[in-house]
């Protein structure tokens, strides 16, 4: 009964047995490998951008700053929700590996809304040179508690950022599980509504550790491999992130283990309202933000489950509520998830 | 009638005379031409601070960008206000000077409270090394909206920082407006209460271009000396800059021309009462945000006056309250003011 | 017969088999997996050194780098040979970690001698707060060119070191391969001798991609965290390195990968000796920089030998002599060397 | 008899003047300042470039440090000279202010040959993404040891520098002192022969601390006033360094005061050659590299001279040569030299 994080399970048999696959003899290096070639075609198969630079990198905030500091200067600022890993769970690696950049908290909830997003952007560079500039806008899909802006959610935040003329991210470090949840094509979310750049997750849905970063427009693509060489995240053995990312998009493993988890998550929702759990956000994917007496978290931690309760201990009166947090991957099994409700 | 800022005015006479009584045959330079001594040796008296280390800087960015980024570490945020200069109107100078740390913005207005900072600094850094580091509180007194913390108001927010261990940065480019508001001594609102470094301002309050960092624990001193020359910031003639410092020192210039400043202000801030303007914020040094009528400001500005309005411009309902900002330096003569005060 | 890197060749399979035998059930992330603990304990039983700080990282540029930063200050300069790593091939990594530190390089060849690294040091810093801080020595242990430091070498680099107070970094992407070549142990040619910090290799020895930073003074341990984080290199599956670096460590692995890969290249070079190669350096690990007539090259490219020509290309008078690397892992077969040394 | 250096002596009484008579009334800040239009139409006119974007900042770290941050991206290197300012006497602020690129230093002597240039920008980047990118060329007229390039030495650094398409920035710091030595106009040593950038120093030829950084191409005008705001560079009170630098060009000033120094060097160097004084460097401009017998410096120190030795004290072998360093500015009367060669 894990559900502490989606980066906890194991690796997808399938993701395991292309790393042995590829375990045989010799090939070029960073990125030369002829693996690699394989997941660039594929990728712009699925996204229908056959001009998009790809890269892979090993972990998702060096997807996210790599791509933040090729579409932002110095002397910008990143517009982002309050919430969002880059502010609160990268320990300053946008602010890094920009030189300096600033983070502009739009104002709210979890999920951006556009006229929070327009009035925030309003509010910077009205101070000319003094203030910073405006950089480009990041959004997370997922959100951090789980939510998945809708196409139209999403459209209200690019709209406004091309009104501005500036750069939009997407922090995807569960885009497939945005993806299964949405009925729209991974273009239609991303480059047709004016996403420039993409961080695509693999390693929190079933990968050992690869993440793709996208630019739909390619012009800044030798920035890119400069700026990734020089932080260290270009390997040499660049194969073994090839050959996780080809099995990834195989035969739609990607789709496929994220609806699993996002299964496992609307299962566990339903057990978890019956017994009278409160939302504190809507699950959209495979998070679950919610409260239960701090008596039932008792029973379940006894029993062996893992998950991060967010306010309070285990210690203390057994009636009152008890926030907590629910991550599911597509590994956790139908059983586990009705251990879990049963103890409820 | 120029309310436009505090650096438009000329500089004082008594400092002009010093620079060119400075202009005379041959000193060393970098900082070691004999008048820093004197420099040295009166702010360490008049701070009670016989250990303080203490330079010379050209500009108030600087001073606080260098102090900042000799507390803290790129893996840290520093705490401050909101609407801090450091924050809006620095152009991610401190972002640059720290080497990427961030700001933390206290919620709240314009002054930071205690409780604020207290809830500030809890939310951060629950995450381990996940998230920013808990860094430096800076105050800025006066305050961008024209406030002076008093004693108790400073000490709340300097528990909370020694609580947790932080260092603390004074913004005090109007150090001595806010001194003259406050009956108690230099030490008392700075080292006595915890305060570790001051950006002691003088360019505001009469001098062509000076600030000294006050560093009241002397054992950062070698490592700002290396940032300072790092950031060009290290004035080859820098006698210059020892000769305004020296001079402003001198027979209480720098009190006098604060007190000028906000004796004007005041003089400024009754008239507008009385002729209705409403005040945004309590004007208790030499900055007035206020709001009147558009034709009010129609009319000062047909006269010549200069002065910052906030919100919106000059055509329109004549009706309409608009905010505004008037900064007084020393220089302000009281017959402009009462020619300002007789058009409304 | 591919000879063009030891990071080109297949992940040995006793680590394959760690990382396939890791894969099952959870693990917490982020470095607190039980994994961990154990090569914690390996690495300080190996390297006699109980109170070591150790942490793994992907790849080499990524260990150099932090453990750098970790040692350097942005006004410092860092000593090492005009041909290392740090300096040629990393892209300025160590500059962006490091926030702008320097390199010097120290003049000489491919080995840094203690007399020429006492000339550089004295060199610099002569210029108080105006030229660049003296800071760590870097040694890579083996060479860029093939050279393995004799203990005395080393100590000649160290005692320098240490009696300009800086600390040493060595950059040991190949340390395994040195230490098969001399007969000591790994305490004796690191911290017994004064180095501070280890970059211990282990991708080009064997592994998929995982490096060991060894700080056997623990004191700058937490900074080192932030650092790692800051720069995206905290692998949130982090078991896959642990696993990795365990089944390395077991059974002597990386001593038996290290001594193969050197025997591979000392079967090498008695052959290119016996047909007539010129060594640009002497091999003394898995290394060799030798020149051969054109059309050896064109001959050795046809039968399908893969490995770098250093300055020309194929085309062009046949008798002329080229210069060529050539690099052996654990993986190279005694047939592949000798079909090679065959067409000589 | 104060040969130290050139920024040590007081401020030309014209400059004084004018710094006197800027101070009246009330002016815009931040280089709003109407002088400033006034400096900006003479410095075009000057340089025959009237789309050229001009800035003043305060000392020539930080003219050099901007201008190259500028030119330059963080994963490129500069070519310099060994002994550059930007290179021995910054304290790392390009690295700084570039946020993390490399200087290359170019092999030779002072002065860059273009050959030695050619070779050492084919050196870099023949390694891809590995290596530090080729970036600017930054040229220092006057050199650091009082070398002035002929108009043919500097266009064969300017024509290598096309031919791979780096761009050039010129350290002018004693630009006056270079041209007067030069029979050429300002364009010709600059925009017409491929400099992009010029830091055009003020301070060390009479000025109080003032630098204009000219860029021919003016695309990148926005650019640097945003990482002048950010690097506090920007002044507020603004108008007295337009007011220095509009006296420095008025009625030939600047050419006048520099022809002062080159004059009076040119005095001092015939003096030490008829007293057998040994040149280390041909002065071109206004300083001197020499030996003299330490009895020389006996006597010349006793009588007050202050100039550096450049390597050893005054104490030892009286007939031992030692060499040291005069840098004469515009105030250097007749009589001191007279007074300073009577002593040899």
């Amino acid at each position: 009964m894990y559900f502490a994080s989606d980066n906890s399970g194991p690796v997808h048999p399938a993701i395991m047995q292309a790393l042995n696959e590829a375990n045989s003899g010799y090939a070029m290096g960073y990125g030369d490998d002829p693996q690699m070639d394989q997941v660039r075609a594929r990728l712009r198969e699925i996204f229908e951008a056959p001009e998009a630079a790809i890269y892979l990198v090993i972990l998702g905030t060096a997807s996210n700053s790599l791509a933040l500091a090729t579409l932002c200067n110095p002397m910008q600022t990143v517009f982002c929700s309050p919430v969002a890993h880059i502010h609160e769970d990268e320990c300053n690696a946008p602010e890094f590996f920009t030189g300096g950049a600033k983070l502009t908290l739009v104002p709210g909830g979890d999920k951006m809304t556009g006229a929070a997003l327009r009035t925030a952007i309003e509010a910077e560079e009205t101070r000319g040179v003094h203030g910073p500039q405006r950089g480009p806008v990041s959004i997370s899909q997922v959100t951090e508690r789980g939510g998945v802006y809708s196409l139209q959610q999403l459209q209200d935040l690019t709209d406004v950022a091309r009104e501005f003329g500036l750069p939009v991210h997407m922090d995807g470090a569960r885009f497939a599980n945005a993806l299964v949840t949405l009925n729209h094509s991974p273009a239609e979310i991303t480059w047709k509504i004016g996403v420039d750049a993409l961080s695509f997750g693999g390693t929190k849905n079933g990968c050992m550790g690869v993440e793709a970063v996208i630019f739909f427009d390619p012009s800044k693509a030798w920035e890119f491999e400069l700026r990734r060489k020089r932080a260290a995240h270009l390997l040499s053995k660049h194969r073994y992130l090839s050959a996780q990312m080809l099995a990834y998009l195989q035969d739609d493993l990607w789709l496929n283990t994220a609806r699993a988890a996002n299964d496992n998550c609307t299962r566990l929702a339903q057990g978890l309202r019956k017994a009278g759990a409160e939302f504190q956000h809507q699950p959209e994917a495979n998070i679950i933000f919610a409260t239960l007496p701090r008596r039932v978290h008792q029973r379940l931690h006894e029993a062996g489950a893992v998950y991060h309760l967010l306010d309070g201990g285990l210690d203390g009166d057994p009636s009152q509520m008890l926030p907590f947090r629910l991550v599911c991957d597509w590994s956790i099994s139908d059983d586990l998830i009705d251990q879990f409700l049963g103890l409820l």
